[in-house]
This record gives structure tokens, sequence and C-alpha cells, in this order.
């Protein structure tokens, strides 16, 4: 099982807060970082009952930069979905897809919540891994920023009866893996300008897949096969 | 599908019962029935947010039985659990296992959430046809009470893609079968003082069970012929 970090990142509303630290303690998640948070009154304690001392725990950090220090993989919650566009970057798996695959991971997990009315920006959801997506009504499809991760947690909190997954391929192996997907676009020519969207397309693909370590090391032969076999290629013209 | 009633009994937090409105409305549930409630003030209206016409539609009545009118089954949820304890009447089914029983069901189906800090009572818990639990740590099972709604409406949200359950008893047939395990209790000559916990046991494993059709008429046959067999030898006797 990974170590769970749940990230608030700049949340507003002090009740929230607290109201997050008590579903937190109810289903055994401890560990609270907060990004540029809103003031911790006396109302985010209330709400918070007996899961005070997770409040007391929280990091406080000023930037999202700081909240994923040494974290091996970033998920980031997202209340719209638009599977008919074309910005890939924003199709998420469902909170039940996410949750049946972190079994066999190893860790830290971070687990990011955007704020209460614009939800996380852009630039922030280009650093996840992963977005999920907990499945609403067309109609009114913004939970409460603790309801959402109250939804969440409940889904992790059921992982711990499952049968073990296969070994998870580690953040070196990982790293690995992407070092090479971008040296097959070198060696393809990829042009500079939809770079960027794809790499992160990659990550996101394999973020979605979580791949065994075997499926990792299955990939990358793949990859730097084509990258050798083109290069080759390339100096025979 | 069944039809879904949220029905929170003696709620004692305003500000609750806005946030499960809000959060009937992000999962597409709408039928709210308040028993007995504190006054709905403006902090309810604003934890509502784009779900304050499930407020305005909601019923105010003074008593469960109110509540429970025209229900085909009553659904209690329940935070503590003591498997160990002799008063079986209290072991209840998670909300998973409640879910992927729901989606074959028909009628109208009440989902009881009792009062913050005391939850329901024993009077209210018999109730119940069937009783439900959300998994939690031991330290702190107590979840706020919109976040138990939430994860109840969340697991009964994800019934839509589910395939079809084999048709099921109707209440009807459902009522025909206590009457025939009553009918086999006066065979036996229950005594009297074991009788209600007995009955109230029968509904409960019916409940969890939510058994198809089929096999209901396949256990009032059994019901029924023990009983006329008991008859049949006690009056050769």
């Amino acid at each position: 099982m990974p170590r769970f970090r749940v990230v608030l990142v700049n949340p507003k509303i002090d009740g929230n807060v607290g109201a997050v630290a008590r579903v937190m303690g109810n289903f055994g998640f401890k560990d609270l970082w907060l990004v540029d948070p809103c003031e911790i009154t006396d109302e985010a304690r209330k709400r918070a009952k007996h899961a005070n001392y997770i409040l007391d725990d929280a990091k406080v950090v000023s930037s999202l930069d700081d909240a994923l220090d040494s974290v091996s993989m970033a998920v980031g919650t997202s209340g719209i979905v638009s599977p008919g566009e074309k910005h890939f970057i924003r199709i998420p798996i469902t909170a039940r897809e996410f949750a049946s695959k972190m079994g066999g991971h190893e860790g830290t997990v971070a687990l990011l919540f955007g704020r209460e009315d614009l939800g996380l920006f852009q630039e922030e959801l280009l650093r996840c891994d992963l977005l999920v997506h907990i499945p609403t009504t067309e109609a009114y499809p913004v939970l409460n920023l603790s309801h959402a991760v109250a939804v969440i947690l409940y889904e992790l909190s059921l992982l711990g009866g499952d049968v073990p997954s296969p070994p998870e391929a580690s953040d070196i192996e990982r790293e690995k893996l992407f070092e090479f997907f971008a040296d097959l676009l070198d060696a393809i020519d990829y042009p500079d300008f939809r770079r960027e969207k794809t790499e992160v397309m990659f990550r996101r693909l394999m973020g979605r897949a979580v791949p065994t370590k075997w499926e990792f090391y299955t990939i990358m032969g793949v990859l730097a096969d084509a990258a050798d076999l083109i290069r080759e290629e390339k100096e025979n013209r």
C-alpha cells in the first residue's frame, strides 16, 4: 500500500478544512498538507471534532512544489469531465478505478484537491501523473470539497482487503521509461510544438494504467528497440 | 432501479441539512424527508448551494411513521458495528454490498440517517428491514452526517451501469413470506419472549439477501411445507 498525502490547494473556507481533517480521521489517513490556505479558525477546529490532531500536524506550505516534495505520484481530482473535448489531458479515471489500481503501489501518493470555486488550475493539473474523477450528475457536478475528499478516501480505505497486485515499477524505473519515450520522440524528429502535450499524455497514460514492473520493462524494451532501429536506419541512409 | 428517499431523523445542525441537499443534487437524488428537524436557516441555504430546490421540496414530518409512508424497504445507517456482540439486530452489511443488491429492486427505498450525536434509536432501528454500515477506522467511526449521506449516495449512484438483477419479490410477496415465517413459529410453539427478536432477525436476513422472486417462492414453499407437516403431525398425535 502507498502512503497517501492529502493536499488541499489554496482552500478558502475554514470549515471545509476542518471537515476534511475529520473525514481523514474517519478513514484512517493523517498526512494533511495545505498550500497557501485560509486561516485555520475555531470553525475549522469545531468541524474537525476528534481529528484536531490532524489539523495540528498539517504542513502549511506556500507552493504546490513544496507539497509535492518526495512524492512518487501526484493525483489531481477534477470535478468536470469533458469526454468529447480534445484536451485529452483532462480525461480522468474514476475514483473506483483509481482505488483498484493503488493496491500494489509503493511510495508516497499525493492527492490534490483544488479551490472550492476554481478547482485546480491548468498548470497544477499538468503536474499530475493521473487525474481522478468522481462521477456525478451533469446538472450539478461540483461536489463540496470535503465531500470529494470523503469519497476518494472512502474508496482508498476499502483497499486494505484487496488481493495484492503484482509488483509495480519503482519511481526510477518510471522516470527511465519517460526518458526512453522522450528519446524515441527525438529519434522520430517529433515536432517541438506538440512535444509537451504528448509527453504529458504518455505520463498520464502510464499513470492510469499503473503497470507492473514486468510491463514497464516490456514497454521500455519496445521503445528502446524502436529508437535504436530508427537511429541505425538514419545512420545507414 | 428503486426510488430512493433520503430521510434525516431529527437532524440538529442546519448546515448539515444544507450539505445533504447539495450532495443529493450532485448524485442525482431529490426526495428529501425531514423528521422533526432543526430550523432550516440561511446557513442551510448557503450550504445547499445549487440544490436549494431540494430543500424547498423537502417534506417535513413529525414522526418516522409518516416518513415511512408507502415505503417498500426501510434501510438504517449505523455508524457503529459490534460484530462480536449478541445483538445480531445491529449487524449490518457494507454500503458497497447494499448498493450491489439494489440494482433489481423496485419500489421506494427509504434511507434513514440518524441524529448527529445519538444516531438512530433502538426502536427506529427495529423498524428497518436492513442496516447499512460504512467501514471506518475503529479509532473514529462517527462520520459527519453529510459525509455519511455522500458515501451512501455515491455508492448508489454507480448502480446505473450495473447488469440488471433477476426480478425481485414484491412487497406483497415479502409480507406474505414474513407471515409464513410467523406461522411456522406458531407451529413450532416458539417461545413468546424470543419471538420479536427472531422475526426481526428474519426480516433483516431477507433484507440483506434481497432474494429474487424465485428464491422467495422457494423459501416460502419450504416454510409452508414445514408448518403444514408439523401441524399434521400434531393432529395425528
